[in-house]
């Protein structure tokens, strides 16, 4: 997650509004697919060449293009041209490294906004950055990659279902919007899974180096989530202040609360998480403590056992020519007797002290 | 307290307004009672069948309609056709992982509140939400499951106790709202009990890995719950700034007020249990260093007596020719005196050192 | 101070505005004073009975109300009717577990503060509740016990010192106010006491467990008095924004002003003393883990000199039968001087080393 | 630091606007001298009898009344009467525990400072109060000690250097803020100093219990220093807001901005001394634990390289008749070299370890 | 980074406006080059000749002048004559020890901001004060050494690359800051790496004394950062709120908000390297408590193992005349056996306990 900013110096000294491709390289060409639809149309073109985005007519219905691959300069350009996108626009949708934010250009909005992608089995957390543009009947919206996260939202408008065929662009963003929010609540639970494995193996096994660098890694996923709901928060605050606006109905301020609210709810689970998290280092660290004390309590019993023992051992080893004892008949086993006794004393003391 | 976005995955790709029953799985079907009543009357009728709610008559006196189990979504859509309320509302009712809120749908309130059931024996905080629609003339209570928390209200009703016959609608609301933080104290008293037993242990015996485990589960519960806190005084700062509106009378505003105070009051409560929390994790890393350093003392104490006086031992036990002592009559029990001044001189220089 | 909310469990259930004592059980019964005085005129009367609540004539000078114990619910109801206060009002007085407050209620204020009482000996702090309704020419004062915090007061209107006599009742609001906030300067200075002894023994010996109990002690009281100033704080802010009203005149704002001022410096103080009390903990803790070195450096001293010696000795020990050393006419003295030897080269590293 | 409220108690009970001495006891008396300006006047009055205080003429140029010394209850109180200010206003310059504040009474302003002096021996800070009045044409500062911070100002007066002369006595009042910010940066590059000594310690040698001890007296330093910058940065800006006022002309608000920046940059640089001292107490108990470790290695080597070898001469030692060993004629040497290999592969084990 | 109010204490006691150069002793003469463009001109002068400035006309165009080395005030002070600057602003060009910041003067405006020269060997940060004057058609800019920042600035313009020359001299402005904000990408990709390169040597390596010094050096060069980030972030909003304004055109609004953008998107990478860092602290602390676990198993396996064969050798190592064991023909072989059973016995233990 650190690596945010990576690349960004690529950009140092050329003049605003130029645009780089800043991110991942891409390892398949940028698609177009168009769908416009309207209470009683539908139509569905994929693969759209991009000398054709002159023709589109956006003045009926609504008009949804979608792009897959941002690294395509001069199809971004072209976006540009045709739908009149300021510069400083087309710059951020090029570079993948921006954060969750709403701009209003008057006429049209630009939002963006980033997916999520968990490995469970590294713990690692890998970004996407999908863009919307909503103009007045139409919105475009950008990935960075070929993903299937708008799917459901198609194949809603392609059978009718629900009334998203007769409300107006906004609510297709809208829709958008709610589809990205709803990836975040399964990024959740991946999150909440790993940490109650983490804490099952915390309370059961010995913790080891390798479980403060699972800890470590969690923390790290989770602090770069949650970098980004912020800004996310934020966006979605400005969109519900922002209806009515040019391109914003006024009922649709309902609908980006409820967005806006799932949020708050994804948020108050990551405090949680992080605090929970928090605690299950105190637990690592404290089981540590108790191990040592553990150890540390295994040396001093036998320590305490047997140096005792050796000493009297030594003393009947000694080479005095008048030791009485050392002629007694059973002057041997009341030594090995006498060694019994101290050693069953300090074991006694050990359990009157918890220790054994 | 974390899974308070499980199951929640189940609804990506939805269209928004769908309701889908997300929380725990009912046992026991859904059930449906009507209260109404005025300053002069009162009728009540329990397990209503659904069928009826049409014929229900709002337009006098305050009706209440109060319907245990959420997961009933023919009911649940039977109720949003008869008061005409907004998909948005109802897809929240059914989905029980909702933050604590109040959504003003003009003509009506929704609000949603937790409550908390707290397990004494295993530390375990469960929570149910319950949910509010206020109309003009009628309130609808909405619970996961069949409860009691309600019933001193109902009871109050039905005795025609206190004003509340004479009051509105907004009037019984308060009440509910009333009731639901009261049940928050009682769960406040047993996390002070706990941490007060916590306390105790912590004071007066050793501590063992389970003590940390107990503050641990004890600091998520109170974060769970403090998690509920803040949206829910929100809530009702929301209220108090609310009224008058069309479905509050002005003179509500002290009574949320005073709820608002009892939030205010259990909030800082939970606060001080915080901060008492942490201070025990303090007191419990502090013993298990100072457990430490006992035993380290313990075999300090030993070795430091033990290691002279086996080498004494050792040096009569060599076997060179020419070992004057060895022949002395009395060597050996000079020796023994020897020994016997060396670990004195030790144990004095322990006492001296506060060591034993 | 985690019990601020004990018993208040008692309530849940019964109607608001219903009375209910929550606090410590009183031991003597509750008491009446009245005082009434102006420019040229004084009267007190002690011990008045309630009955004669009725015939006070408030129209002329400010009439003081004092009423010591507040279990007396007959006693509360009587003012409750007599001066017209809301119920809530009423529930609030017989429940000392309120947080410092004010409250408007058109025609008078409502205000809530604590008192505290340090007890120097057991690090305890134990709370008073205290609450003044300021109507016009009128104040009435409750306090839980009979308690001499407001005995300069009295004895300034009885002397006719100062401008108090010459001032409305708002300014003998401020004057209690005032009177208790000074109460807190004693309190501060007791805590600040406590850990300058704390700190003195922390510096000069051995930390105990008894050390870390202390300091969590006087956290608690901390923590549990800064949970009472800020509310305090907000109480005095909105007395200060509330200026003029119908029961408080202008120019009280500047003396609002200079209260508010006391309970700043008083929270400044106790920040430091928060802040001060964790470098404490820090002190302690480094503490016991020096003391851990100590004790670790001694024991590597003793086992470090004596292993090595032992093993010379353990040699000569052996019963091989060729050992030409054994034979020499100065082997056992040669041993010793050896021995002799590596013990004073080990000394001399040790002290090399620092460790002796 | 943590003494900010001592001696207050003694005020306790006493009527509010009564004066009360509360600071260090004076050793000298209060001395007075009076300054009066213009572009082309200056006159110079030191050590002026409080009596004539009556016949000084504020209605021309600018009069600079100072003070030093507020235990003069009968000079402040004639301050009070000759230039007409509030008793809340006379018992605050008296009290010199007041937070740093700005109070408007209308036709003048009240603005109360404190200055420090660092201790560099001892790491000890002292605080003093210092206190202005700004009237029309007057402006009245009073010190607790006679002291030369505001040398350079009566310094410009007198030469005329700068535009000071020909300024308001708003200008005069912002050049004496000025000085006294001044005064903080060098306290400042002297805990800073403070710091990098210690830090230069920690890395160099091994710290002792006093490093801990210097650690958290400079921390203490520091948060006393911080806690009334707060309250001084606020005073700025309102002082800045408050501009034009009777007293401050527009034109001044320059000014104030420049010293508020100066607060701000002071306080930047305290933040990163609190987190560079936090560090080093990371530092100081990474240092201990790895000393403890170090102590630890030098008595498991030992331990581990001479249990072996005595336990080999112990049983050479025994005496068993039947032990063939014993009687080989190079059966010494042979144990001998083998108790060399022995520890010869103990000690390379622990290189490979990185022990040694 | 704490030194950025060195030397400041040179100042106190001159009057306010005197300048006092404040920062690093220059090695080279400051030098002044002027350009002049609009769309159609372009005219680059450098090693301008101080005496020529009142000769330049801004007119017409745009004319940037900018000063290499604040440290030559006569050529400061004749800036400020040409331009009409106030002395507080002059005074704060020479003093390098300024927050960022933007001021206000009515008809140019003063921003202060910082670079940052990252010492990838030493982890050193070292920081230059640039400040800008924007007025009606003329940019001036003040850099403390030669630097090549502005340098594709420059370039830009000499080729006309993007809508630079048809722009005003807001946008020339816009784009230095940009040019100031692109470097910090750079430097946050710096720390970045070292991060990384810390944490690789975390995760493989036994941790030193000197990882905690890096850590505590990273954490110090990020908080000096972060120090920075935050008045410059308020910088960009004040400029984003500030437009239109007399210099300021309604369209750069656009221009400000995105540099803004970037500015938080530093500073959200800079908070996620500081809680990286936090974890990294964690991770080398917990590396050392494992550390000490390990050399206490060594320690405890070799002393539970030898301590009880040592005292079985000691055993019959005594000389008592009656010990049957010793006379036996296999009683040596039986000894070895047993302690061989003995040994293995407590290696099984300790394999079981996962300690070997």
């Amino acid at each position: 997650m650190e690596t945010s900013v990576r690349q960004r110096s690529k950009k140092a000294g050329l003049p605003p509004g130029t645009m780089v491709h800043i991110g991942e390289p891409a390892t398949e060409p940028a698609s177009l697919s168009v769908i416009r639809y309207g209470p009683d149309i539908f139509s569905e073109h994929r693969s759209v060449p991009p000398e054709t985005l002159d023709t589109i007519d956006v003045s009926q219905g609504v008009t949804w293009i979608h792009i897959d691959g941002v690294h395509d300069l001069s199809l971004i350009e072209k976006i540009g041209a045709t739908f009149n996108l300021h510069t400083l626009l087309l710059e951020d949708i090029v570079n993948t490294r921006q954060r969750p934010k709403v701009e209003d250009y008057n006429d049209h909005l630009y939002i963006v906004m980033k997916t999520f992608d968990f490995d469970h089995g590294r713990f690692g957390l890998r970004e996407e950055q999908v863009s919307f543009i909503l103009g007045p009947g139409y919105v475009i919206s950008l990935e960075e990659k070929k993903g299937d996260i708008y799917e459901p939202v198609r194949e809603r408008l392609r059978q009718g279902r629900g009334k998203i065929r007769s409300m107006g662009a906004d609510f297709l963003v809208y829709s958008l919007i709610d589809a990205v929010v709803d990836s975040y609540f399964s990024l959740v639970e991946g999150l909440g899974d790993n940490l109650e494995t983490l804490e099952a193996l915390l309370v059961s096994r010995i913790p080891t180096h390798e479980t403060i660098t699972t800890i470590h890694r969690l923390r790290r996923n989770i602090n770069g989530f949650r970098g980004q709901l912020w800004p996310t928060r934020e966006l979605l605050s400005t969109l519900e202040r922002s209806a009515p606006s040019p391109v914003l109905a006024d009922h649709i301020y309902t609908y980006f609360r409820d967005v806006h609210d799932h949020v708050l709810q994804i948020m108050d689970t990551i405090e949680l998480l992080r605090e929970s998290l928090s605690g299950m280092l105190d637990l690592y660290l404290s089981r540590i403590s108790n191990r040592l004390n553990e150890i540390m309590k295994v040396l001093t019993v036998i320590a305490t056992i047997f140096m005792p023992l050796t000493f009297i051992a030594g003393i009947y080893g000694m080479n005095f020519k008048y030791m009485p004892e050392l002629s007694w008949p059973y002057g041997y086993y009341c030594a090995l007797a006498f060694m019994g006794t101290v050693s069953l004393t300090m074991i006694l003391y050990f359990r009157k002290k918890k220790w054994l």
